[in-house]
């Protein structure tokens, strides 16, 4: 596996890789990843998996600075998937200005959901995305499902925009108890583990309701809201919404996702389950 | 030439396409887009011109109703300088939705100039142009130095989102009194033809002095404003910039760009010098 940090040697590289599937990640990588890699690796020649912790999409006062860095051990777990290719250029090589000046800005869908606690998020990806796309020039790119809204925005801006990529949906990876896996569950206490799953089965609950027939859909979300509340959770949000438009769920729709983020202590938590009532 | 009308088949073409040179166009040509086509000529294997009148860069009041639309005679010209292949889709090819959602978003840059008299033109040209070059995936792209400012939100959109093309800027072409070639040029009366060269002339006049050495630029913009308007024109700007950034020029700077913008009658015509004082 060759380790790349720069644009230049990415360009070189692709010329001769064939068709090429692209894992854009912020490392620290966990077998929710790894699964994204092996998807890769069945759609194509080559597999580029990138590493950036990008500063965009942070906001102020978020964890940019303590999220996890763990290069050499990532790379290792790379090489034994068969990647070809690590790009983790440094940030002066992504954003070599004081300032990102041109900007992909997404539709309204961005300032809900998490974009509600996280203003500039989806902004942040989305430029970070195009970069990444017009340097690796994928021809699949796969993205999990564990950040739903993320997807729904990746989605639209390459139809929007056109981008010659095709997007690759992968289920979330889970722990045993449920729990999503994510690179900030290590900011869990103990304790704080142990409540973890509790965010799963309260969607569950909503999704085995909604299928049930209970289509109360603001009695399902507030109860949720509680129950979280209760056993110590600080809640963002739960919400049912269309799962393909990430629009609000209206009477008679199908397709459904319910998403919710939550905090233990200091640390943000999201997880959604898709859920069709067809 | 091979006249494709849909995203699909452009996609096809480019798969055997070897390298390409792209020539962006919203149609009605002239001698200075074929100036743009024998510069694309030169530098790669097949040269696409794509032909696309994009309402997202025209405003409220504008003239994307009346802008002419000349296919045919379009097609015959570009035929004769051996192009490869016309890119003309219709608008639903482009944009298929109601709204465009994910739009490029250019820095302040974009309110400035052109952009003080046009809200959201260079937004609504960034974004057409990341889409036609996700579409064309040009190696080089050649675009007019007469929409100077245009140039200046392309170059920075392909050096921010690193985009894969390489951008070729082409010399003003102009009538044999000075008048810069324009698809607007059309609207004009015969007086107001004759009238035309008067903006270029003020351009070249500050250009004059700027190198004899009379650095007062406030002073130059406003002499330059005075004279058009005295000749019956209604003056946007004139003003003298940073030719790289379009900056606001300071004293001290050497390479400059004089631009202008000012309607004769119901027409709006631009026209810029660059001005290099080393």
């Amino acid at each position: 596996m060759d380790i790349i940090r720069t644009i230049r040697e990415m360009r070189t590289w692709r010329k001769t890789a064939g068709t090429v599937a692209f894992v854009p990640t912020m490392g620290n990588l966990h077998e929710g990843h790894l699964a994204l890699v092996r998807e890769a690796k069945k759609r194509a020649d080559s597999v580029a998996v990138s590493i950036f912790v990008n500063r965009l999409q942070f906001g102020q006062g978020e964890d940019f600075d303590r999220y996890p860095r763990t290069l050499q051990e990532d790379a290792a777990k790379l090489e034994g998937e068969g990647v070809s290719v690590l790009f983790a250029p440094d940030e002066r090589e992504l954003y070599p200005r004081v300032a990102q000046r041109y900007n992909i800005e997404p539709p309204h869908l961005q300032n809900e959901l998490c974009g509600r606690f996280r203003p500039g998020h989806f902004r942040g990806v989305a430029t970070v995305v195009a970069k990444l796309f017009n340097i690796v020039q994928p021809d699949f790119a796969c993205f999990g499902k564990k950040d739903y809204q993320q997807l729904a925005v990746i989605k639209g801006l390459v139809e929007d925009l056109d981008f010659p990529v095709q997007i690759v949906p992968v289920d979330t990876g889970r722990a045993a108890d449920g729990l999503a896996l994510s690179s900030r569950n290590r900011y869990l206490s103990e304790t704080e583990r142990a409540q973890a799953p509790r965010l799963y089965r309260e969607l569950q609950n909503i999704s085995a309701e909604l299928r049930g027939g209970n289509l109360a859909y603001a009695e399902l979300e507030a109860a949720a809201l509680r129950n979280l509340q209760q056993a110590g959770w600080t809640t963002d949000y739960v919400e049912i919404r269309r799962a393909d438009t990430l629009e609000t769920a209206h009477a008679g729709d199908k397709k459904l996702v319910v998403l919710a983020a939550a905090r233990l202590g200091g640390t943000r938590l999201i997880d959604n389950i898709e859920t069709d009532l067809d």
